[in-house]
């Protein structure tokens, strides 16, 4: 690992003790081995041999990282977790997205990541234990089913058309989402709908007979995670009163206290997939002659390379400087917010360049998925797009300008 | 029709009549009508439904478009087809790429098109009586088996290494390819292998036993073509003497006069599809909603849609120039060769931007291949490599312009 | 000229004859040969020797032009002009901008030329007389008057402050302006004012007491035209009732229809200097060496080569295809709009592209003004933003692809 | 200066002691203030009044500086500097460089700040008094001659052709240098030439006769520095042998070494100057109206403010942590060297992408240097080329790139 740390832009940033497990660099240097001997022939078998990601898969992942101490970078150490702070999550994490499997393996893949997160934060000690518990040790998936079709919510939640009304101490939920990350056997579904005073969350457990899973959508990434995007129906879905999520009425609230860790964890993973993407491509160019000499002689070749490498030690650094201030400033400080809002827009943009560039470096085997970096390419598309497309922060971004240098004027 | 004509970078370049069927604008129209009515629900079943891209499928698509009036617009005339020019098939294949299979359905989609040209140009009459007669009729179709794995040759053909001796007055061929397109049930197989007096074409009956096709790669694109990108043998593979395409000894100067021809026929196609994506794009986002306007009132998503149209008339207006430049001074001619690998590149990087914002205007959406566009920018990917990447052209361009100011000086 | 006639996107476009002075063709190759001897020597002494461009210089350039056949290509041929139409202008306008000065020197530079377009369009008898004639004869220069300081008009015209009201016969004009193009010595100002109809164009003779040229603005452009960009304030500006242009209260619908020709010209223009900038640099890397080898031999400078190639290539193809639309479908029409707000926003962006890699291509000495790319630079940032800043033409192209779905869904 | 922690990528990194006057971050705060009211109108007279920039205006800023208890950041203590650390500079010089002349005013500005590093590095006793001392405190500036005209060198230092020949203890120093930075009024030049064995740097006297500027260039950049960049000639300059700096032969060595420090604090400096070009702009467009609301309404400007923020927070974040690597593997190290690299290449790119766009905001008055955003454009845009073109670097970082995956495969 310690060649890990010397790479441009993490090199001698402050890396705090981990609550288990050693330092987080270690946790990092475990991690990077375990990806390496474990997750990528798996990963492998995934995208060449078309072995499907099922939740048998999952557990026996999160068994072997267990086993290998690495398990859980950001559930809490009471849950078998290793309670990494941001910076630390850093730096695992961008071990762990190495392979496209990697954070599913080590449990720090969406949607569970944010959720640990909001759950932490927002429930009850009798939710903790039912929900946050499993959850968090990896014994059960979770999804958040936010997002609508037409005319409901996509990025704007003000558009929200679920509904949720009072029977009894009960609640009924109406309404269709659609894009429910890991809905398909999830162990419950975090729901969102408008009540009479404001949207609310809801914790829907996955045998509710309320809530059905119409399809998984064929969206371009599939690779990655075991519940798919969901279509999904509520249909007079009925949940006690125990199961509202913080206040009723704050729902908003906590969808968007959920975001800067969500968006910033989704940025140390596909870190991990873009260095890695890099790494073969810039390999593979070493090796692959033409026109007398190894591509990696030629200047334009020589330019890709020099891209990816200057993208992703900028985005690294980025995400730390990020990652610093979430930790000190708390996760839903307006810094934060704003960190985490320029940080998913430049890394997730950034990315893509890395890996469309690694496919480019390939040549005609570059969109072949046996080289694995075609498929890397497609299942990235909807990093720009999900938990925020870029259009909606860039605007979230400038409005946070505006204010800045209004203040200052 | 007429509006089409209208579209930025189009309007107002010269339009020659076609040799059969009206002029080209009459075909274009047709075609629009065709793809339209008849080859967009096809499209519809193949990416939602996956139905299977056969050649059975081929067949009736083809015998569709001959009904409509629009078969083979770069066929001969004698053979069925249309026979246009260059600048007429500009309109033509614009309007069938609108389609990821209009291309299919018409018959000129790769690498039938440019081995159309290539026998139109090389072959002897037995040969254009056997090969071209069926291949430009549509009855059969037909690979191009170039492209080698390490050691061999990629983008640079000096590196051949499959090999033809002499066999008495036949040839054996030995050695392997890889991403031979088409090779999957192909009526013939040109192949091309290294003699003693320089690379030499061969065309190679798709019941020879001497070759072998592997397996069908797994690339991303895999929706708009019946025969692969295939890993194929040849196992000392014998083949008539008469089965020389040209000269023995030329092949690699046949494999350079078909390049322009089959860059800019691809360039034609493909603008199609990236002009479809726009257009769906852009409808969309006039119904869709966010924060309290349609979405195509949010300046950044104007901004998106503002370069799509920018890029899609600045490609159009090229293509439909180099196809000036093809037609006025021959396809093999120094400046078709510079105006081929000028236009190839920039038009395969604007699709591709074009088609990337496209998706990104779906948002979550754009990345579910029910809305199409998602399946349409992971099969445009092999566009900025096959045929040349864009790097290897860059290379290529400068150098011309070396010479140019060169002779100027 | 013939070398010319066959770079990318040029090639074979249909070539009208020109009114006076053989065709167009014939004017562009006299226009090369008249800029290479006459026009550059002058620029040298302009950028190197810090001459003024004064209007003793321009007169000069002007007759030397007139002497070589190739003044006023868009001056109507009774004043002495060529007449051309506009895909004439494109051959010519290209060739006569390969100098900074070239365009003043043919008398095709703005404001005039629009100014030239407008008269023609819009002016009486007596205006034509009166004004036209000595404009489109190089015998006076010209300025427009539009553009105010906050809180008047900037690129939205509904914000204009200056207001001219009937005195009698006469009219009085007062505000304040900036940026008016070319005011400090023109002939005569064409003056954008508010009436109680609405806004409406006066034309304001240079010697008239109430306008007063408060200065001239440092702007980064001021090697290419004698005017300057100046701060005017109309102070009870008398002019009488006969020197409103077309009619009161259709000011902005003038101004608007100036727009598309004034914009496609500056396209013309600014891609001469482009292609001279290409030229100077992808030559002066043949001569110059490092690491061993010419420059040129290096792929990261190939690359910069053939992007500005591919650049200009399709910058020049789109030219000529919206040149070929103002003139079949006149210069007012929506597609001539929509074509013209498209080219100078492709055009402009690619013309700073070529600019900057050209000055990249010569290293620490390419911000040495003695190389004069470093100037064309500095002189070009502005095209960017004259007749239409970027953002407004895309939110403008934006706005009629949404009119265009509409129609068709 | 707390306000400016908050800013992105700069939040929570480490921030050590200075070894004079408080933490970096205090220095920091008084350099704001500092550079906010006694800086920043003397670079509006300068830009707006053209007052020259002399170096009786260098002497009375660095005074104001040494009042303010902010001169000399990377100036060692002992010569009334700060002696910060790299961590801390990147503090102190990007409050600075909010100006175009904070740098100067400061004393950390090129090429004296490089060559305090280096000299600080490799001279002896005698020359650290009587070179380093006055150089340091501000007493004297310095200059560096290096590049050549061809066939000389450029980025390529074997290239070398100025030579130093031994004439008894003396060296004789002959050849023509340009862009020599400084060289006009420095008080010493430290010269490159070859000898026999080998490159070797020697410390010319200001007052050498055999040493000639022969004029300044006209470079774009001419408002932030005393000493222009010149062209220089040596004629048989005679130098005693005591002037040599380091070791005879090394030369090449020592400025290799002085590059990392030399790139690293560019960065710093001109990233404040585009944070100021970004607040300027982003406070415009708050204020002026188009199209009914403030220009910051509108989507597209939206985008280009955040496209500065993002790109400014990228920056800063790579800036510190590569400040960190020089602090703590030294800077000299593989990987402060292949850091620097990185860092100079996307910094010098960003800064320009960000004055570009904050140019483009002003719309019109961009271009006006009163409004100084159009003259940082021009001033920064040697950044890219200077110390390395980016073309160099990126060829350079990919190199370091496939040492590495060579030593992991």
């Amino acid at each position: 690992m310690s060649e890990t740390l010397l790479e441009p832009g993490e090199a001698h940033l402050p890396t705090p003790p981990a609550p288990a497990g050693g330092t987080a660099l270690e946790v990092a240097a475990r991690t990077a081995r375990f990806v390496r001997e474990t997750v990528i022939p798996v990963e492998r078998e995934i995208i060449v041999d078309r072995r499907p990601v099922t939740d048998e898969l999952r557990l026996e992942l999160n068994a072997a990282a267990r086993a290998a101490g690495v398990f859980g970078p950001l559930s809490p150490v009471e849950y078998g977790g290793l309670g990494l702070d941001f910076r630390g999550q850093a730096h695992v994490l961008g071990a762990a997205g190495e392979s496209l499997v990697g954070p599913l393996a080590l449990h720090c893949w969406a949607p569970d990541d944010g959720n640990i997160h909001l759950l932490d934060d927002a429930c009850t000690t009798e939710q903790r234990e039912r929900y946050l518990a499993p959850l968090a040790s990896g014994e059960i998936r979770s999804a958040i089913a936010m997002t609508e079709p037409a005319p409901g919510t996509g990025s704007d939640p003000g558009m929200l058309r679920t509904t949720a009304t009072r029977v009894g101490g009960d609640w009924s939920i109406s309404g269709a989402k659609h894009l429910t990350t890991g809905a398909d056997g999830a162990g419950f579904t975090i729901a969102v709908a408008r009540t009479d005073v404001g949207p609310t969350m809801f914790l829907v457990d996955g045998d509710n007979p309320g809530m059905r899973v119409v399809r998984r959508m064929p969206t371009l990434d599939f690779s990655s995670a075991p519940g798919g995007h969901c279509e999904v129906v509520f249909d007079d879905c009925r949940v006690p009163g125990s199961t509202v999520l913080g206040e009723v009425g704050l729902g908003l609230e906590y969808a968007s206290a959920r975001l800067a860790p969500s968006r910033l964890t989704f940025c140390m993973n596909w870190l991990g997939l873009a260095n890695r993407a890099h790494t073969l491509s810039a390999t593979y160019i070493t090796e692959r002659h033409a026109f007398g000499v190894p591509i990696a002689e030629h200047g334009l070749a020589q330019g890709l390379v020099a891209d990816n490498e200057i993208d992703i030690a900028a985005a690294r650094a980025l995400v730390h400087a990020t990652a610093a201030t979430l930790d000190e400033l708390g996760a839903t400080s307006s810094a934060a917010r704003h960190g985490a809002s320029i940080a998913k827009t430049f890394v997730s943009e950034a990315v893509w360049r890395v890996l469309d560039r690694s496919v480019q470096l390939f040549g005609g085997l570059g969109v072949c998925e046996d080289y694995l970096v075609a498929r890397f390419l497609v299942e990235a598309r909807a990093f720009r797009i999900y938990e925020g497309p870029s259009e909606v922060l860039r605007a979230s971004v400038a409005r946070r300008v505006f204010r800045r240098v209004g203040r200052r004027a």
